[in-house]
């Protein structure tokens, strides 16, 4: 790929884990990071995970010919507007967020001119997240969605596109509005109805939480995510979310009406449709 | 504790399990066996999990010390009335059944003079069910709630609360009521809300099922669990299950209002206080 220097925005999970596949597999001669807490950054050059650091955007990402913003996804246009206008020129700025919609508006509008901007999602983590998680094998056989649009350059498409093979992933191409359609359905209002289950154990009462088994342990684990970054998400995808509440509700109604009307047959039937679609994915 | 005969009605994961660790501990000197399905029962007995079987549920108890019964809760009462005549003086049936309240009730009732019911509700098993699965170590360190009433014989509830810790797990007690209130909020409702889930994601889109990670996965995974077993246990604790499905839709009612009014501070505390009472299960 011949690229020069990387530029991490972000040092948790996913920031960290693509440096290290990075570098595991040569694909840069340098890595500088940018992050909010001084102290993560440390740790991350003592791991070795890059090479330097800055608290200023700017001058993390000055002479990048890459910078992938790995922040919460809250924080991305700022740190753009921030870096914009001391960006090397022909640099490529990438992301990882798990919502594109507005945010690949927002950053391609602050994206500026001799300066390509590509829309990135990879599928990997979990509810764990910072750095001492990180691995350079996280993305292996992970998916990674790549967003172009109409005003996406060729040429940096097809860059990112070869860094996320060669780190492991299988790509695929989605419109940002069709990519977050996909992920409230099966990862963001999930998210959102494991929060709200914990906490309707705690509203029934908070005592009963300790009777939880390994399945509820399983349907809850989610749960255990920051907070922060899910709170970003559904601001950035807030009215897929809400739809795709209302169809959770309209099928917990559903089940409910079974129940009040004793019809065990639906219910059953219910049930089946739904395991042997469950059965579909392991 | 001198026990000659034990049989089990139903061989599946837990009945399975608990002959396995009956075995094991040397807590018995025969094992006989009944089921609905000949095929299973003789993979059983070439197993030796059990020494003999009937499909014929008064053959397969005649002499029995102690009855348990393990097929799915619909059938329990029915076994009962069918063996009721030909039980030993002095057994004793105890059941594993995930709901207590209107079964216990039936049981009790359908227990003849001179034989003795306790309820019992191991917790353990997932959504992997039948003898394959089973286990001589199921229960170790596992919970096992038994579920005394006014009616439940003192000698035979020390009987079955000795061989539940024999077999590695700890026991606790509470009325038939309490512990269907405790179980559907932690267990029976969460089942229904996972099968909801899965049909949700169906509903919007079937093609986007494809898409789920790791947490989708995790999140949904008792949606594999047998539909027979969960419409029983939705049958027989309705009441309680409508009602928490109720407090659910109105969480989920509370993330959407959050969404709709753009309070994300709200929603992040909403978030918080979940991932802290998730964080006192692991």
């Amino acid at each position: 790929m011949g690229m020069k220097k990387v530029a991490i925005m972000g040092l948790g999970l996913i920031g960290a884990s693509i440096a290290l596949a990075m570098r595991k597999r040569n694909l840069c001669s340098e890595i500088s990071g940018f992050g909010r807490t001084k102290a993560n950054l440390i740790r991350a050059k003592r791991k070795k995970i890059i090479d330097s650091f800055s608290l200023d955007p700017a001058a993390a990402s000055m002479d990048s010919d890459i910078v992938i913003l790995a922040t919460p996804v809250g924080y991305f246009t700022d740190i753009l507007s921030r870096i914009r206008g001391t960006l090397k020129r022909g640099a490529i700025v990438t992301d990882v967020g798990s919502v594109k919609g507005g945010i690949v508006d927002a950053l391609e509008s602050e994206t500026p001119d001799g300066v390509f901007f590509v829309g990135a999602h990879p599928i990997a983590g979990s509810e764990r997240s910072g750095i001492d998680f990180a691995s350079a094998d996280l993305f292996r056989d992970a998916l990674c969605i790549l967003t172009p649009t109409e005003n996406t350059d060729t040429a940096s498409l097809k860059t990112i596109e070869s860094l996320w093979k060669k780190i492991g992933a299988k790509v695929m191409k989605f419109s940002p509005h069709e990519h977050d359609g996909i992920f409230s359905s099966v990862s963001h209002m999930p998210h959102v109805a494991a929060y709200a289950l914990v906490s309707s154990v705690d509203e029934i009462n908070p005592e009963y939480m300790s009777f939880a088994g390994q399945g509820f342990k399983d349907a809850t684990r989610i749960a255990l995510s920051s907070p922060e970054m899910w709170v970003d998400i559904c601001r950035f995808n807030k009215d897929n979310i809400a739809h795709h509440l209302d169809v959770l509700i309209q099928n917990l109604n559903t089940v409910k009406r079974f129940l009040k009307k004793n019809d065990f047959e639906s219910l059953g039937e219910y049930f089946s449709r739904a395991k042997k679609s469950r059965e579909s994915l392991e």
